[in-house]
Formats: C-alpha cells, sequence, structure tokens
C-alpha cells in the first residue's frame, strides 16, 4: 500500500478504467450480473478502489451505459456534420452507422439499459436527457445550414436512425440504401 | 388426473393460456427468470403440461416474444390502413402509437427480446422475419394507393416508428408532431 495521497491524474485514470471495464462488461454479462467484483477483476483493481470512485455498482453501470450511449453517437454523427452539406451529411451519418458491426457490444449495450432503464428511472431520464441534446444539436445544426423546419429533421432522423440500427441488429442483411433515400429527400425537401 | 385423450379445442386453450402467460411475464421478471415453474402457475397448470405443449422454456419464451412483437404491431398498425389516403394512414399509426403508455409492457418485452436475441440466433432470425414480413406488407399497401417509391416509404416508416418507440419509453413527454409532419411530408412527396 502505497501511504503517499494519490495524483488527481491518477485518480482519474483509475476512475476511467473503472469506467471503461463496467462499460465492456454490460454487454458481455447482462446488466444484472456486472458485479463491483467483476468490473475490479476486468480494470485490474481492488473492489475497496469501486467505491472510493463511485457510491453503487448501480451509480457505475448508469454512467458507464450512459457516456457509451452519447460516445456512440456523438462520434459517427460528429464526423458527418463535418460536411457542409446537409442532405450529403444524412447519406455520411447512415453509412456510417452502418459501416458498423450490426451486433456491435454499444449497441447491446443500449439495449440492455433499455431494459435496465424500464426499472430505473434514474438511468431513463439520463438517457433521455442525452437523447435530447442529440436531437438539439442536430437541429440547430440544420437550422445553420439553411434547413427550413429543422425540427422535424431533426426528429425524424433521430428516431429513424435509433430505429435502423435496432432493425439491423436484428437483421445484419438490412439495405441502408431505401432509408437514405428516404432520408435524403426529406432533407432536400427542406433546403431552402 | 382425467385419463380421456383432451379434445383439441381444450388442447389448443391450454397451448394459448401457456403462451399469454409466458408474454406476460417476459416484461414482469426478465427475459432469463420466466422459468417453467413461473409460467405455470401464472396459467394455473402442472409444469409437466408446459413440456407436453413445447419442447423447451426457450421455445416457449420464443414463441410468446415473437407473437406479441407481432401482434403489437399488426394491431396499431392495421387499423390505420383502414383509411383510404396513405398521409393521414401514417398520422393515424402515429397517432395510435402514441396513444399507448409509453412504458407498455409490450414495448419492455421487445426490448427483453432485443437482448435475448444477441445471444439467440433462432430468436434474431424469426423476430427478424416478422420485421421484414411487416416492411413488405406496408410497402404492398403503399404501391397499391399509388405510392411512388413504395420501398423507400415503408423502408423510412418502419425505422422511424420503432425508433420513436423506444425514445418514447425512455421520454414519455416525446412530442409526436415533428415525427407526423415529417412522415407525412415524405408521404406527399411520392404521391402520385
Amino acid at each position: 500500500m502505497n501511504s503517499e495521497p494519490t495524483k488527481p491524474s491518477r485518480r482519474t485514470d483509475t476512475r476511467e478504467k473503472i469506467i471503461e471495464a463496467a462499460a465492456s462488461l454490460i454487454p458481455e454479462l447482462g446488466w444484472g450480473d456486472v458485479s463491483s467484483r467483476r468490473v475490479a477483476e476486468r480494470a485490474g483493481v481492488n473492489t475497496g478502489v469501486i467505491h472510493y470512485h463511485v457510491e453503487s455498482i448501480g451509480e457505475l453501470r448508469r454512467i458507464a451505459a450512459v457516456r457509451k450511449i452519447r460516445t456512440f453517437f456523438l462520434d459517427r454523427v460528429g464526423e458527418a456534420l463535418a460536411q457542409a452539406d446537409p442532405a450529403a451529411a444524412v447519406e455520411t451519418m447512415l453509412r456510417a452507422l452502418s459501416a458498423n458491426e450490426p451486433r456491435d457490444p454499444e449497441l447491446l449495450l443500449l439495449y440492455e439499459s433499455l431494459v435496465a432503464a424500464s426499472r430505473d428511472d434514474q438511468l431513463r431520464a439520463e438517457i433521455a436527457a442525452s437523447l435530447a441534446e442529440f436531437r438539439q444539436w442536430l437541429c440547430d445544426w440544420f437550422a445553420a445550414r439553411g434547413v427550413t423546419q429543422p425540427l422535424i429533421i431533426a426528429v425524424t432522423l433521430t428516431a429513424a436512425l435509433d430505429g435502423y440500427l435496432l432493425q439491423r441488429s436484428l437483421d445484419p442483411s438490412i439495405d441502408p440504401g431505401p432509408l437514405i433515400d428516404g432520408l435524403v429527400g426529406l432533407v432536400r425537401q427542406h433546403l431552402a
């Protein structure tokens, strides 16, 4: 045991390691089986360290899930929004989401979280807040690019993206073509 | 014990009762905790009766899940398709799905099934087949009503419906208005 106080950077590293371990275990073991012991093993720390960083295993699962769901969408969609043309951005977004493994562990984490959220109001509220933020971000982006009725586009697009990912995890052979045509057509309709 | 052979109608009734019991238990207990014993208790039969009707509890959970997912969509969407106008039908469909409890046990059953499907290829294939059938049914319906590129409409609509239900179970306050405007606009765009 080291009696010196842990440096802030080291503390952050350990916290990150614990969150990443929990996030990787949720799709592997299923939500309910992610215990402090399993996270400690995966992260290579003592169980006590976990309770130093988070209040409970429930809180840790929530932090890990919400973070992964956010990054999943922000990473893929963020890159697409580097494009100037809204219609091209929508196509790039769909292609980026289709390049993924259809049974991506991060998607499985999302479905595990949906089930868990039905029994955990705080988790539900946190995922809902991320979703609202993502929708608003898209809405602002479309508005800034001259799309009329950007809320219609942002809402329809996020619903279609979530449903497409859900369907794709069930049927990996699903063709994104018609959905791209539908959504790009919708965006074009609203380009001034 | 009755030594007379069970009449076919009686046999069917018992089978139905068992499937309904399993379907109601999946969202209550979670997929993995739906055991033969719990189903037998709920259906008011002996555990042996269950194994007379289905090969395993795994098969029973699959039958129950796929049936409920099918009925959930067919019931709500079927009514909307009684309308002659494709744009009005889409609006009615969204309103019918919004009239539901946001945290409907049938939706929770769908998310439990998504998680289970990631570990059960047969379940995954059966849900995917239902989804493909539903999409094709919508596609044929739109084609018969003079919608050009009906596949684009059917694919975009089913993705948006699934995503909307997913988002609504996380955020019950979500407003279907912008999504209705988006999807109705898309359909109108394709009306000859």
